[in-house]
C-alpha cells in the first residue's frame, strides 16, 4: 500500500534513473509542456485519469500510485525555506535581490495586485550564445488586481 | 552625514513619492533598462559616477548619498527569508513549487551547473489578453557548468 | 519628510487614538466596507487619490502621507511568522488545525487550484446568541484552477 | 501494533485513495458536517466510540486504529510554521495581511477578547458566479471576553 | 504624540522605577488583583476609562497615553519565542517538559477541548517553608470542549 | 533491542490505547501523583527499579524497556518550540502574555531569583462550576535566590 | 529619563571605555568577585542599594540609572540564540559537543536532576603554561534532584 | 552494514542500558578520563585502533562499528539549537546569561582571542556540601590570541 | 531499488569505512583532484559514465547507484544552516567574521560582482611548521561582474 | 558619547565613503595586511593604541571612538545566519556544498581536530586570466588536534 504522494515521487524518480527516461518523453506522451509535466511527476500538479495511466505505464507504477497521481498533492518541492542547492538558490537570490524591483515595476504598470502563480506558465529554453549558452525563461502570469469592497 | 546605503534608499523613495517620479523616467535618464535602474535605486546594483550624479539630481540627493550610490551595496531587498508581501510571495512560491522542476529540466538540457543570477537580465512587460492582462517576464542567465579539476 | 508607509500607519493610529475615531466612520466616508478600509489604513491596501485625501483629512495627515497612501505598500501586518496576539493566533490556529481539512474539501469540490486571497472579500459581524454572542465571518474568494500548458 | 495517531491518518488516506471514498460519504455516515468529519479523520478532532467504529468500517481499519480515533490527538496538521502549499498559504496570507484588521474590527465591536477556535464551526461552499465560481466560507466562533479579576 | 502601546509601557516602567511605585499599590487603586493589574500596565490587558485615569495619575502619564491604555493592545510580552530570562524560562520549561502530561490528564478528565487562557485567572503567592520559601501559583481556566457540528 | 527512550514511550502509549489503561491506575500502582506518574511514563521523569517493574507489568514491556525507564531521559515532550496543539498552546500563551507579569510580581515579592521547575510539583483538578467547569491547577516551586559571590 | 536597563548597560560600557575603568576595580569597590560584578554591570544580576550607589559613582550614572540597577533585569546577554562571537561560540560549542556527556556523567553520579545555574558561581583564571597560557574556569552549581510527588 | 556513526552511538547506548555498564568502567579500560571517554562513545571524539577494539568488546559491537569509531565523527550532540533538556539547558543558560561577562573578563586578562574548545579538558566532580552537594566542574582551555598579519 | 542520491552516499561511506579506502585512491583512479572527487562521492558533483563505473567498482555499488552518480544531485552537504561540527563551524565563522572584509576587498579590487563558486577550484594541503603544522587552502574562483542592461 | 563599537564602524564607513579612502591606504599606514586591517576597521579585530590613533586620524574619529577600537569587539559581521548578499553567499555556499569534503580531507591528512580560525591568515589576490580574471584566496590556519585527557 502507498501511504502518501511522496512515495509516488520517489518511485517515479527511481524508475526514471534506472530506465533512463527523459522528461520530454513523458511530456510528449501526455501532450503537455515539459515544465508542467515534470512538475506533475514531481508531486506539484494533478493529472487526470488518462494522463495518470500513461505516466503510470511509463514508470511501471502500481495502481495505487496511479490513483495518488489524480489527487491534488501537498505542494512545495524543497526541503528548506532557503534552498541549499546552488541552481535553485540562484532563483531564490533573484527573488531576494530583485524582489522589491519586481514589486515596484509591476505596481507602476498595473496598480496594486499580484501576478498569479496559478494561472501561470513557464517555458525554459536554451539560447545559443558564442560567449556561453544562456538559459532563457519566460514566465507568464495573469495580473490579478486587489478587489475593493 | 549618511551612515549607510539604506538611508539613501529611504531618501530616494521618500523623494520619489513626494515628487511623483516614475522609474522609467530615471531609466531613460541613465539610458538603461527599467529593471536594472530600479534595482540600482533600491540598493541592489552599483552606479558609476555619471549615473550616480544623474540619479542624485533627479532625487535631490546630497553629495554623500551620491558617493554611496557608487559603492557595491550589501544586497538583499526583503525583510524576511520568506516574503510576506503577496506579490513577492508568488515569486517565492514559484521557486518553492517549481524549484525541483527547474532543476530537472535545466540539468537535462545543460548538464550539471547553474543559471547565473549575475550575468543575468530580466524584462517585465504587460501582455494584453481579453481574459485579463498578463505579466510577461523574460529571464536570461548564462549557463555556468561546474568545473572539473 | 516621511520615509516609509509604516510611519503613515503609526500616524493614523496615533491620531485615531487621540481623536477617538472609529473605523466605520472612515469606511462610511470613503464608501467602502469596514474590512477593506481598515486594511487600507493599516498599510495593506492602496487608496486612490480621492480616498487618500478623505482619509488624510480625517486623520490630519501631511501631504507626504497622503501620497504614500496611494502607493502599493509592502504587505504583511504581523511582527512574527507565528502571531503572539491571542485573537490573531486563534486565526493562525484555524489554519494550522483545519489547513489539511480545508485543502481536502476545496479540492474534492473544485479540483486542484486555490481560493484567491486577492479577488477576495471578508465580512465580520456580530451574531447575537443567548449562550454568548458569536463572531460571524464570511470569506469569499474566487476559485482559481491550476492551468495546464 | 499502531504506535501513534499519524499512522492512523496515513492508513485512512491510503484507503481513501485506493477505494475512492469521498469525505461527504463519511460525514453522512456519522451524521456530522463535512468539515468536522474531515478534520477528525485527519487527526484533528476526537470521535466517540460509535463514530469511530463507523469510520473504522469505511476505511477497513484494525481495532487499534479505532481505539486511537477516540483519543484526543496532538493537533496541528501542517508540516511547517509557514505553509508551502499554495491553497493553504492563501489562508495564512489572509491572517498575515488582514490580521491587524481583524483585530481592530473585532475589538471595536466586542471589546478585548478573542473569537474562539474551539467553540467554532466552519462551512465551506461553492458559490456559482459567471465570472468564475467562488469559494464561500462561513466561520462562526463564540466571542470570549478577557476576564477581569 | 505617542505612536504605540509599547511607548506607554516604557513610560510606566520608567516612572515606576524613578518613583519607587509597587504593583500592589496600583492594584489597590483600581481594586483588581495584582496579576491582572500588572499585566494591564505591561500592555497585555485593556483598562476602562476610570481605571486608565487612575493608572495615568499614578504614573504621571500624558492624556494620549491614557487613551492608549483603553485600546486592546497587540499582546505578547516576550522578545523571543524561547525566553532567555531564567525566571520566565522555567515556566517555558514546565510547558516543554510537562506539556504532554498536562494534555493527557486534562483530556482524561474532561475529554477533548482546552483550558481557556481568556476566561482565566492566576494567583501568585509566597508559601513559607522552612526548607526555603516556595512560590505558589493557582491557575484557573474554564474548560472549553471542542464543538461537534 | 530497544535503542532509545522514545521507543519506550511509544510502546507505553500504544499499549495504553489498546488496553484502555488510565493514568490514575498507573499512579495508584506506584503510589505517586497522577502528574508525576504521567510525566514519567511519557519520558520526562526517572523511575526507580520497583516503580519501573510495576509500570513494565502494567504495559507489558520487555526487560530492556524496564531498564530504560530507570535512566534519566533527554527531556522535552513537544515536537516544536512553539506548540501547535491548542490545549498546550494555551499554556505557552500564558507564558507569552503573562511572562513579564510573573517576573515582576515574583521579583517584587522575593527579589532576584527563580521559581524552581525541579523542586516543583503540579496538581491538576476539575473545579465544578455552573457556568462551565474549570481546570484548576496548582503549581508549587521553591524560590531560589541568585547567589552573590 | 531612562526607559530600560539596556540603556544603563550602554551608559556603563561607554563610560568604562572613555574612563579606562577595569572590572576588577569595580569588583573591589563592591567587595564581590569579578565574575558576579561584571555580570551585574552588564545587566544580568541585581545590585542592592549600597552597591548600586558605588557603581553609579564609578561610572558617573544619573539617579535613574542607579534605581534601575536595583531592579531584577530581563536576563540574556547575547543577541542571537547561537552566538556569533568566536570566544562565546567556543562555550556554546562545549555545550553542543559535550552536552550529552555532561548529562550522562552528572546523572551517573547524582541521579536525575540538574546542576543549578542560580545557586552557582564561576571563577575564571589564567593558568601559566610554557606551551601557551590556559584559561582555567571553575563552575560550581548545587545539584538539585527532581522531586517525586 | 552500518551506514553512519549515529547507528554506532545507538548500539552503544542500547547495550549500555541492557548490560548495565558504567562510563567509568569504559574509561578505566581505555585509561582515559570519564569525560573524554563518554564523549568518544557518544560520537564526539575519535578513538584509535586499540581503544576502539576495547570499546567494541565492552559493548559487543560488530567489526563495522569498530571501524566507524576510528573515523572523526560529524560532531554536535544535541537535537536542537536551544536544548530542551533541563540539565543541558542550564549550561546553555550559563552561556546566555554570563556570555558577555566571560568575554569581558577573558579579554581584560588575555587580550583579544579565544579559549580553545579543542586543546581543552573538562573535569566533573561531586563536591560534598551539607546544604546540598554541588557539581564542581573545571574547564581548562588554551588561550589562543588572534594573529596579526 | 535505490530511491535517492543520499542512499548512494551512505553506501559509499559504509563501504569506505569497512574496506578502508582513502579518498586519494579514488581521485587517482578517476584522475581528478582529491577535492573534486570527494565532493562528487559525497553527492555534491556529477560524474560521467566512465568515472561513475570506476567509482562503482571501487565501492562495490549496484548498477542503480552507478546511474544515480551521473545525475546532478540536490546539493548541500550539511544538516543545519549553522553547522555544529567544530571543523566545519570554523569555516562558517570565517565567513561570519570576515564576510564584510572579503566583500570590501573584492569590490575595491574588481568592482561589483561575485567570485564564482561554480567556476571554482579548491586545493587543501599540509604546510609543515615547527610551531604546529598548518592547513593551507587555495580557493580560486572566476570573478563575475554584474551585467548592466 | 559613543555607546558601542557598531557606531564606530558606521563612522568609519561614512568617512571612508565621503573622503574616498581605500583600505590599502589604511593597511599601509598601520603596516599590516589589507585583510586584517579591513577586518579591524569593520569591528572584527582589536587595534593597539598606536594603530588606533593612526586609524582615528585617517577617519577623523573622536577620542571615544579611538578608545573603542582598542577593545575586543563582539564579532560577527553579517545581519543574518544565511547571508543574503550574493558575494558573501557564494562563500557560504562553498561551506555548504564542500563542507563535508573539507572535513573528510583534513581528517584524512591530519586526524581529528580543526583548522584554526584564530591563528589564521587570509590573502586575497587578483589572478589575471584571459578567460576572465580570477579571485585567488589563500587561507592558512594552524591545525589543532583534539586533546586526549
Amino acid at each position: 500500500m502507498i501511504y502518501n504522494r511522496d512515495e509516488v515521487t520517489q518511485l517515479i524518480l527511481a524508475n526514471k534513473v534506472s530506465k533512463g527516461i527523459k522528461w520530454h518523453q513523458v511530456a510528449d506522451a501526455i501532450e503537455l509542456s515539459n515544465e508542467w509535466t515534470t512538475a506533475a511527476c514531481l508531486g506539484q500538479m494533478t493529472l487526470n485519469k488518462k494522463q495518470a495511466e500513461i505516466v503510470g505505464k511509463i514508470f511501471s507504477l502500481p495502481d495505487d500510485a496511479i490513483a495518488w497521481l489524480q489527487i491534488p498533492p501537498y505542494k512545495g518541492s524543497l526541503p528548506t525555506a532557503v534552498p541549499t542547492d546552488p541552481l535553485i538558490y540562484r532563483w531564490y537570490e533573484i527573488v531576494s535581490v530583485y524582489g522589491s524591483t519586481i514589486k515596484e515595476l509591476i505596481h507602476e504598470e498595473f496598480g496594486d495586485g499580484i501576478m498569479s502563480a496559478i494561472d501561470f506558465s513557464m517555458d525554459i529554453n536554451r539560447e545559443e550564445d558564442p560567449k556561453g549558452d544562456r538559459v532563457n525563461v519566460v514566465l507568464s502570469g495573469k495580473f490579478l488586481p486587489y478587489k475593493e469592497y
